[in-house]
């Protein structure tokens, strides 16, 4: 609309296209919950007040809000397309989210970006994007792809871009390497995400002064506290497996409210399906004690504001309108939810057929499995272990006898220490790094996946070299996805095709085929409770303390790949 | 400093210039108070803790906040040139204002408004102007200048301009006046601030979805609530006649404070000399029972904020060192004032040695005294009388019988209806509007005024025409001013050369002067608080009932041009 338009309609001149009456609304931006008339044209918010309008939908005095911000998620993790995610979260009030895709630019680089973001388009879900800023992650192990500062200046200037992601590598940026200041100095002025686990002091202070002004890694009270101070906008994350809600709610406070936001960082297709989205954290929150009004300014203003999206996250004339519906403030339960105007999500379900945007991309598996050679050769004294620490991602450098059989070391279920292959996947290099593991407990067979943080490598475990060769296998055709291997068969499967990290089909299929896997993985002697996953940080060399990249055993905390034996 | 050098000196690695150390940290960002040392380096705050520092100042554990900042201030008001102003509101702990240039606009246009950015420089303070929206103000007064939507552009890509400033013509956004549009498009995406007394309903919903998202002339609480609910940012204003704090203040409440903000609009010197600047509104917000974080907050991070001057308003790394403390929270006494990390003000004294900046003006006063005739020739009926009203801008529109000697309408001081007339300063067009006002109580003598707003034609009211042709010729002499004059001769002047607003002398001096017009006014026999200024806003033909401009008796209400009789 024209501004001359905007003011007409605003000024009641004409009919407008919706009237949202008799809602209690959650307004927060007066900090109260009064009851109004919404009317709404164009896509957009024009008033509150009593228009006349085209189509009048009676709220019956239910709440209604703005729709729920994401501040922080990496779209990848729902292991579905974004079409198919805006499908699981909109109709729990999630009608924007500010993605960092950097799961996928890991394996294809900046048409990983691009495919986000023209896979997201018109999906009445609002995707914006973070710059991914550390591709790859670290030197000791072989991406897809890297992202050069001059690659971020040129995503900066493309639409739904707001930023830079978050800077996981604090080192580099206190140690000044000049390519990550680089990266820092293009986005200057934009918002700059932050990942500083544990940060404090004098580097806190440095980290912040770089530009970099948010952070979603606090596990801490004390931790969270020390960088509120400093301004730092604090993304309180309920993810699948990181959960910082309950530790982190007694931070928020009305004087300080507007410096928290909500954000999932990643979410699990189970999780979606079973605990919903923001809806989760508004619902908790409020479970936990936080002033309501204050809990939905973190879900929604709050996050529009910290990335300066204008015309989001409150309902007031010139808004988009994005607004949802809920019974009641205790459950939270989500009973309508619009998009722009649109009604997209009526009492958990999503109301639009959407097609999903083909966006072709290129095959990333390259892996000729029959060429892979598992052999490890003995070697002298004690060989390292990745002991496995059931439910987090840090795990235990053990040192622990080799088994040996016919002059090669092998997988022994019987002592729990199984082979680990990191296969590389992306570029064909023949790259295989080879390890041993305890604490996955796989009697038999073998699980294999192509999601391996951050690299996204081809990552197996398994009881026997046979298996975990079928398991290479069978990825590859699938050209990706995760799999469960059994005496050469496949016995359960979730094919991800797009880049080996996302599937093409279904939420709930993706969620089944997951499901799936685990039971194989437990039939298979597994006892952990979510097997892919673990397996998936087991090649993520910036968690300490032992970890298995491509290019080899990896001790994280000397920040050096050390071998098998000795050493 | 470059990034590198700005964590370099963050980390500690080397020596910062000033560590302000063992302060109580009013942190307008956690929203707490708590002990910290402040590290100062080039101007900014590098860093909280215990830094190695060229310079250590114990504050003994006295508050140290952010530098306030007033929201919307109209320089000229202070009567003093920017220097002068910075001199007298620092000691107070302001380093920071937002100033609408629309009196020197209407005199001076583009010339005006750079004068203000010019003299502004390299004042310790930090002056943002916003580009003046209504210049002239109306189509019914001789302005100086106009600023056309072009102009505007054009001033808004100029340094520390930050938005369009107040958009009084609100009628004119809500009747889509082109040229009023063209404004608000120009400023698109920037602030624009409003004015908008009394507005409601659709038609407040229509101006704030044109962009329009503050609002200074709230006077009630329904009407602020109401402004607040559409997330209009409410200034809070303490000027020197309107006085809106104590009616507004129980708007503010933690969840909302971020739109509540501090504002003076207009001081006059004794004001500033007696009660202050944004320390009085802080303390006197405090004093009326607002938690003190959220009264500094309303007077530092909310106006940073919505201006996005992302380095000013909180004390964080990288944020200019503007610092006030205070030797407590109830008195809000301000022991030191730094600026950009400069120690500027101590116990009330302002510490620098500045020079004013010498901007060449052209004169603004094209009056031939001699030539202006003061004949009211008798006519039909009752005569239109202006009645002031004392304390207030508003006048009556009375109907009164015209005193008539030798076939003229004269002066009457026994009837106390004096002669009044405005005469054209700016173009030497030679209009002169010529009227009657009641209510002023002058016995003999005459007064008059180079400010009157918002054209600022020359104004005089008188008991004869001798000393009202006198005080014509006197402030036609000064290049501007104000003068009392009985018997022929001035007997109390102040004169204001810089576009007839504002004096090149000390903010004292032009205290003692304005207090001593007052004294000559009450010695001819005026009773009224402020004579100079009511008789300045007799001029302003935007506020009811009946007003006086060079082209004539105004009837606010009926938006038109009325004659003395008849009609």
């Amino acid at each position: 609309m024209s501004l001359t338009d905007v003011i007409a309609v605003a000024r009641g001149e004409l009919p407008v296209d919706l009237l949202l009456a008799n809602a209690r609304l959650v307004n927060v931006l007066s900090g109260e919950i009064h009851h109004a008339d919404v009317a709404i044209h164009d896509g957009r918010v024009v008033g509150l007040g009593a228009y006349q309008a085209r189509q009048v939908v009676d709220l019956g005095g239910r709440y209604l809000c703005p729709g729920f911000i994401d501040a922080h998620v990496h779209l990848e993790s729902s292991m579905v397309q974004p079409a198919e995610f805006a499908r699981a979260v909109m109709p729990h009030g999630t009608t924007t989210v500010i993605c960092d895709p950097h799961e996928i630019a890991n394996v294809l680089g900046m048409d990983g970006v691009r495919y986000i973001l023209k896979a997201s388009r018109r999906l009445y879900l609002s995707v914006y994007v973070m710059a991914p800023s550390c591709v790859p992650a670290t030197g000791m192990e072989t991406s897809g792809a890297e992202l050069s500062a001059r690659e971020i200046a040129k995503l900066l200037r493309a639409g739904r871009v707001l930023g830079l992601a978050e800077m996981m590598n604090y080192p580099g940026v206190l140690d000044r390497v000049p390519e990550v200041l680089a990266k820092l100095d293009a986005a200057a002025g934009l918002p700059i995400d932050g990942h500083a686990p544990g940060l404090s002091g004098k580097d806190l202070n440095a980290y912040f002064a770089a530009g970099i002004h948010s952070d979603h890694e606090c596990t801490d009270l004390d931790e969270a506290r020390e960088k509120l101070r400093l301004g730092m906008h604090i993304f309180i994350r309920e993810g699948t497996t990181a959960r910082n809600l309950q530790a982190l709610l007694p931070l928020v406070t009305p004087a300080n409210a507007r410096f928290c936001h909500f954000c999932t960082d990643d979410r699990h297709p189970e999780t979606l399906l079973s605990e919903g989205h923001i809806d989760d954290l508004v619902r908790k929150a409020i479970a936990w004690g936080l002033d309501p009004v204050l809990a939905i300014q973190m879900a929604t203003l709050n996050t529009a504001q910290y990335f300066g999206l204008s015309d989001k996250g409150a309902i007031a004339p010139g808004c988009a309108a994005d607004l949802v519906v809920l019974d009641d403030l205790a459950t939270v339960r989500v009973a309508q939810v619009y998009a722009a105007g649109l009604r997209v999500a009526e009492e958990g379900y999503f109301l639009p057929v959407t097609s999903v945007t083909r966006v072709p991309l290129r095959p990333t598996v390259h892996v000729d499995a029959s060429a892979v050679d598992l052999t490890i050769p003995p070697g002298q004294g004690l060989a390292r272990v990745i002991g496995v620490i059931p439910g987090q991602v840090v795990t235990e450098h053990l040192r622990m006898a080799a088994t040996i059989r016919e002059g090669r070391v092998v997988a022994d279920p019987d002592r729990d220490l199984l082979k680990m292959a990191v296969v590389e996947r992306h570029r064909g290099t023949g790259n295989v790094g080879l390890g041993l593991v305890k604490g996955m407990g796989l009697r038999r067979g073998a699980i294999a996946s192509s999601v391996a943080h951050d690299s996204h490598n081809l990552v197996v475990i398994g009881a026997n070299d046979d298996d975990m060769r079928a398991a290479i296998a069978a990825i590859a055709r699938m050209e990706g996805g995760q799999v469960a291997v059994v005496d050469g068969q496949v016995c359960a499967a979730c094919p991800l095709p797009i880049a080996g990290l996302m599937s093409d089909r279904a939420l709930e299929e993706v969620s089944a085929q997951a499901a799936a896997l685990t039971k194989a993985a437990r039939a298979l002697g597994c006892t952990l409770v979510d097997p892919l996953m673990t397996m998936s940080f087991l090649a993520l060399p910036v968690i300490p303390a032992l970890k298995l990249t491509d290019k080899g055993l990896v001790d994280v905390n000397a920040f050096a790949v050390v071998p098998l034996f000795g050493g």
